[in-house]
């Protein structure tokens, strides 16, 4: 790593965003205060009132913002800068779900900055995904403008409020506003730190196909008793049927799953390899020590590279305290598939549907319920602004940016190759112990504070381009 | 069937049924209020409730009645009578859960009576099972007692209240209670007609074993994105249980779950064929037509001579509306064996629980709850009063009793043999339509009236024993 050099631009904004950031953070806990859950319609009026509340924001900074209603929750579309590259910057202002809420230390819509021993984190639904990350880019903006009066390129933000709940608008709203979100590229900040000080931009994402599956039998729940032995039991037609979607060696069963599927060339196993990542501590973080998947995969390869099926939620019958000799007359599972390479979507979502009806006892019926599907996609890292940033990061953080994979799946970055025809970079501060989806979410202030830096460092290098 | 003889004694009190009925069932309707849910912890002042309410009820007809409190919900212990045979009789004022809610037509204690094309029902939670039976015998004891000015027999009835939660407290009561409870024959009304116009007499009942159990995994919920393919799915591996609980011919795998499962005799197979069992009709109530037990065996001996294993609840991960990709850190079902014969239910649990200890897969732990266990019973009926009740019952009902054996458990029948060493013998009302343990329970006021005219004819013949 070379010793920095003096920047006459940039310092200066540095220097801003260290002596902002206590009213920066004041500014995230009151967008984090606000209970945007897409997938609970519930919780609709949260998701405008957090859009309008990044209008607001956004109005003070000069953007040209507005809220850009859909059929279902809003986007966010701002404009600024009038000179310089055009960037877009893509985040989402929504969340996933808070339960189980008991197993939560505090309200998740209240946050509040901890002390913990590895630093001082932000507690809180949102905080690392995405709310956070959404907004190192907008403070690194207010910085910007706040020193030079001005913004170093022209910036499109766009916001959704729906990257939890399957994006369903995405794909209409992206088409019918093509012209004026086509940028010279896309930023989004929705992945994470390789390692505490490690950046990474993230140049592979698994799809994702999410499916949810009812198996029926008897018209009512039946007394087990009074029909057991005779009546069919639909959680045991679903028990079998999850059963029978993995064979011995961890490998997914659905014909024709793994058409499409590449082996990782030498030159990615070598540079991953080279990361030194520690899979018995990843396990060990979650309690875990043994790598469940494929066997003779490495784990790095299991969560970037390789397809995955999971059972994401199973319900039938009684599920209350204490028992009920009921036989259900349904029975339900939430199942996920995380896609690579040029995996078909809708394939293997056909190919799966089939596999179960064709696992079907007499007497029981199956419904579908589709919750998206979106292919992997494969970053170009040859667009130079890929280098800057990997330089610009570098500068930031303690150690150099790396180009990583990522196990979980962004479908924007595809849509905007596909629809918009645009490279995507994806830049994020997120780490693995964040808990995102899960009780005590939380993001590190450190990341938070560098993030903001690292945009304005991008932001610079991609300028000075 | 020979045409009925008068009996000074016993018509009356048919007549005093008949022209009471109405004043019976506004009684039976404020016992239905009272949503005594044994397995709720929510709702046990209502199970103390309905005990207060039979006391009360049961001093106004001269019966030296009390509320026996217990470490779980109370019993009701009442005696009356000083000549003739004792009798004990039992009941239980406890009730199922009423979930799914949203499936019941009107609130499920909120009783009415509906005309229906096959004839008026009182429909709410409990009519059927089981205080519309319990009361059946109360009846009969009122009309009784308004026309004679006392009982024909000794009679000590017994109620309780959890039978529908497993019992806990039964057994100790009945040893604290041996003296007081003991008596020349148990009475046991929790059982159903053969069919509309037979009435039966339940020999042979299915013992239950109930296992609750929860497979853990990663120590949180984790982001199926991020750790699936690496980390262990706790709904995958309990799937993988169920499934391997059965082998392709419907038969339990559980080792040595067979051993003490008695053939059927050559003389009861030909018993249950020439009732004319309409299995086809029995499957079709419920939206189904295949038997889906083991291969090779009829539907009948699938419900009352075969041993079962059922998933009666399941639940594991996010199962709310939308879509949450999540891997979650345990899965949990509760699972109830039906064993016939001289099955044992405690060798059984421990060998359940071995089979599931060793498909566990690494970094999955295993916990086990147990909800009881109680081994089949059939019942003696050398003793006299089974052919006295049978010949009471046939001149009550259009066609001849018979004696039957039951899917369902009542362990209580073994207790009294065990315990009391009294013979015990079930005469019930109920019908297959009932929709006991499920949404829109009914009982039929046919079943409450001719069960009342039953009972009073059934004490007639045994205090004439």
């Amino acid at each position: 790593m070379t010793a920095p050099t003096a920047n006459a631009t940039l310092d200066p904004v540095l220097a801003r965003i260290d002596a902002d950031l206590p009213a920066a953070l004041d500014r995230l806990m009151a967008l984090l205060r606000i209970p945007s859950i897409s997938t609970d319609p519930a919780h609709a009026a949260a998701c405008v009132a957090a859009a309008d509340w990044l209008v607001a924001d956004l109005q003070t900074l000069g953007f040209d913002a507005s809220r850009r209603d859909t059929a279902g929750h809003p986007m966010v579309v701002a404009h600024a800068g009038d000179s310089g590259p055009h960037l877009l910057f893509y985040g989402h202002y929504d969340v996933q779900p808070v339960d189980p809420l008991h197993l939560w230390a505090r309200d998740p819509f209240d946050p509040v900055v901890e002390k913990t021993p590895a630093g001082e984190v932000i507690r809180g639904r949102g905080t690392s995904d995405d709310k956070g990350q959404l907004m190192t880019f907008v403070e690194a903006c207010r910085a910007w403008k706040a020193v030079h009066g001005t913004l170093p390129a022209r910036i499109t933000l766009f916001f959704e409020g729906e990257e939890e709940s399957g994006s369903p608008s995405l794909i209409p709203f992206m088409r019918e506003n093509a012209a004026e979100l086509t940028a010279d590229i896309a930023l989004i900040c929705d992945t994470g730190l390789f390692d505490h000080d490690t950046p990474a931009i993230t140049t592979m994402l698994r799809g994702l196909l999410g499916e949810e599956v009812t198996i029926t039998g008897p018209r009512m729940d039946l007394h087990s008793g009074m029909y057991g032995g005779a009546a069919i039991n639909p959680a045991r037609v679903l028990a079998r049927i999850i059963a029978a979607l993995h064979d011995d060696s961890g490998r997914v069963t659905v014909p024709g799953f793994y058409d499409g599927v590449p082996e990782l060339s030498n030159a990615l196993r070598a540079q991953w390899d080279g990361l030194g990542f520690d899979a018995e501590a990843f396990l060990h973080d979650v309690g875990l020590s043994v790598p469940a998947g494929e066997a003779g995969r490495s784990v790095l390869e299991m969560i970037w590279a390789r397809p995955t099926c999971e059972v994401n939620g199973i319900t039938g019958g009684y599920t209350g305290d204490g028992f009920k000799t009921v036989l259900p007359s349904q029975a339900r599972a939430k199942i996920s598939f995380r896609l690579v390479g040029q995996q078909d979507p809708v394939a293997i979502r056909d190919s799966f549907r089939a596999m179960v009806r064709a696992m079907l006892p007499a007497d029981c019926g199956v419904s579908f319920h589709g919750h998206g599907t979106s292919p992997a996609s494969t970053m170009s890292t040859e667009n130079p602004a890929f280098d800057a940033a990997r330089a610009a990061l570098s500068a930031e953080w303690p150690r150099p940016a790396a180009f990583v994979g990522s196990g979980g799946s962004i479908p924007i970055a595809g849509y905007f190759k596909d629809i918009l025809a645009m490279d995507a970079m994806l830049v994020g501060f997120a780490k693995d112990d964040d808990l995102i989806h899960s009780p005590n979410e939380k993001y590190d202030l450190r990341s938070f504070h560098k993030g903001i830096r690292s945009w304005a460092r991008i932001l610079s290098a991609l300028s000075a381009n």
